[in-house]
């Protein structure tokens, strides 16, 4: 754990770095991942693991968890002996709420000497029993939800540079993966690009960003347009989309999102067989071209020249065979590359950006 | 004054106002109009001169105050002495926040004996003069736009009873009025109807309702949900439109609140003549027939069946001429009834309405 920092940082690639909050979070990290049942429900884990795997020692599971990131069980008394610094809540649920079962597990942690690091809506000050364990052993509350910054509404001004947003017919799809899987695609071809997180997972995974669902809705244009400044012509800020155009809670996150990105390229993240939106009942996903079609109609009021530059497949459910011959078919069915970035990176879909944008 | 309730409160006519917050404004009122310069932004003031004269008993304007709503100057002593009970905020700006120079009429307010009224996104007690000139006094510091109660993410479910949604091209244009005016219609019909508010004006008006752009912005469609809960089969809902899907800043509140709407039927507010989203630089409006499509293509993921049924026309700047002519052509253009809400009322479009849907 020597080579670890003491802190996640952003890589600096850009010239307008500062403009970006720092989000601080000790490191190594314990993953909480509490009663979760189902995959989905444990993104934030499985993000952390994925993309930041050096910097998580270990998971914590109560009896009835059904997931498993692929990190050793642990207690909090074998974490902290292990350096553990924070134990990062791991597990997102539809409205983002601290479980009551859960707190006696955060104060162990925060006894142990961990800091707390949540990425749900309620903050974890406004529980009384953390408050006083967190005062009582000097260790703080990370709310990576929480705002301190206020936002100006949008202009819809266009800023010079580049940028890429990544959307899809649905929650939980792939949006941050690919997002970052293009972002590095552009450095390996020698090309400025920074990540930018809209998420509480993708705010974890770079140290800095905003989590766009937990801005109030007036001011969701004007922080996404904060949040991908004016920068160089040939920069391309990569942006994770969130939610979707189709989902009947989150849609409205998804548009002020995408206006305040105006982005020049759009990428759709697509999963092969999935056909009903998670989290509600009766909602079928859109076919991947009404997908296309209605997020180049929304994203146009920004930015009048977007192009949808690939298509990032989702295969995880998929054998190897299973996933090109998907693969193949999306290409034919649209013209466009597509490649699955945790299976293979997407440097097919960087390639093509800068030759259309050259 | 002497028939003047003590408090605004919403009119009892459906089997779920218990599920409504109220929002106490003690009454008559002073409205303030500062320093404001265009008429787009008092429309706070101008709501409340419109729908709720008797409860308006004077206005205070700053030297460069442009804009008069048609009532009585006084000053504060002046007010207080005519029985006035609250100052009320009546104009607003992009981002909502109250400007350094009100401050000391507020504190005078406040040590008249008036209570303070503000549909600003700051909050008034952030502000320490204010809260300190509350306190001494005991005065309330009332903010519409905050919201106490916790809201769900949205379901998507459908819901009993019927709803229409105003919409349109562009901020200010109508909505609020046009939603009004068909509670009005409805009713005079013998239609069981609550108007539903969803901002500051709104909210003042009805004294009840939800600000729904500063609501956070993963919970705008669950907070639209809550407000048009399941009713008889028979009841309208007359819920007041945001934004629109064409401005670069509020779209993704227009959306929002749309699919948590899930209107039956849409009303298009238009304004012959407008050419410029307001607030923004460089955005024209779009075609009536664009506005319609749009708007149609986005309400129809949380209600398939969702039909225009009218439009309303804003012919404030137009002769009574002028007007008619207008409004006769935007009929022959969409083949659907047009009234001016303001001028002639709506009931040419409640009419149609009941027809459709009866």
């Amino acid at each position: 754990m020597a080579k670890i920092e003491k802190t996640t940082s952003a890589s600096k690639n850009s010239v307008e770095d500062q403009t970006n909050e720092q989000v601080l979070m000790p490191v190594p990290y314990l993953l909480f991942l509490g009663d979760c049942q189902i995959e989905e429900a444990a993104k934030t884990a499985f993000g952390l693991v994925q993309w930041r795997r050096e910097l998580c020692i270990g998971q914590l599971r109560l009896s009835d968890c059904k997931i498993d990131v692929g990190l050793s069980d642990v207690t909090i008394q074998q974490a902290t002996s292990m350096g553990a610094k924070s134990l990062v809540i791991g597990v997102v649920n539809a409205g983002g709420f601290i479980s009551d079962e859960w707190v006696s597990y955060f104060v162990e942690a925060l006894d142990a000497g961990l800091d707390l690091v949540s990425g749900m809506h309620q903050s974890l000050s406004d529980i009384p029993a953390l408050k006083e364990a967190a005062r009582r052993n000097g260790q703080k509350l990370i709310d990576i939800r929480s705002n301190t910054r206020n936002f100006e509404t949008g202009t819809g001004r266009k800023r010079s540079g580049k940028r890429v947003l990544t959307v899809g017919p649905d929650c939980a799809i792939g949006k941050k993966y690919s997002a970052l899987s293009i972002e590095q695609s552009l450095r390996d071809l020698g090309v400025k690009a920074d990540f930018r997180a809209t998420g509480q997972t993708g705010v974890m995974i770079a140290g800095r960003g905003i989590a766009i669902d937990a801005i109030v809705s007036d001011f969701m244009a004007g922080a996404a347009e904060w949040l991908s400044p004016d920068n160089d012509p040939d920069h391309w800020d990569v942006i994770e989309g969130q939610g979707s155009l189709f989902h009947p809670a989150y849609a409205g996150v998804s548009v002020g999102l995408m206006h305040g990105s105006q982005p020049d390229a759009l990428v759709i993240c697509h999963q092969p067989g999935r056909k009903n939106i998670i989290s509600v009942e009766n909602y079928e996903l859109p076919s991947l071209r009404d997908c296309i079609e209605l997020n180049m109609a929304m994203a146009k009021l920004t930015n009048p020249a977007v192009k949808t530059v690939g298509v990032c497949a989702n295969t995880s459910k998929l054998s190897a065979q299973e996933a090109e011959v998907a693969i193949r078919a999306i290409e034919d069915e649209v013209g466009l590359p597509c490649c699955d970035p945790v299976r293979e990176g997407t440097e097919k879909i960087a390639k093509y950006m800068l030759e259309i944008y050259n």
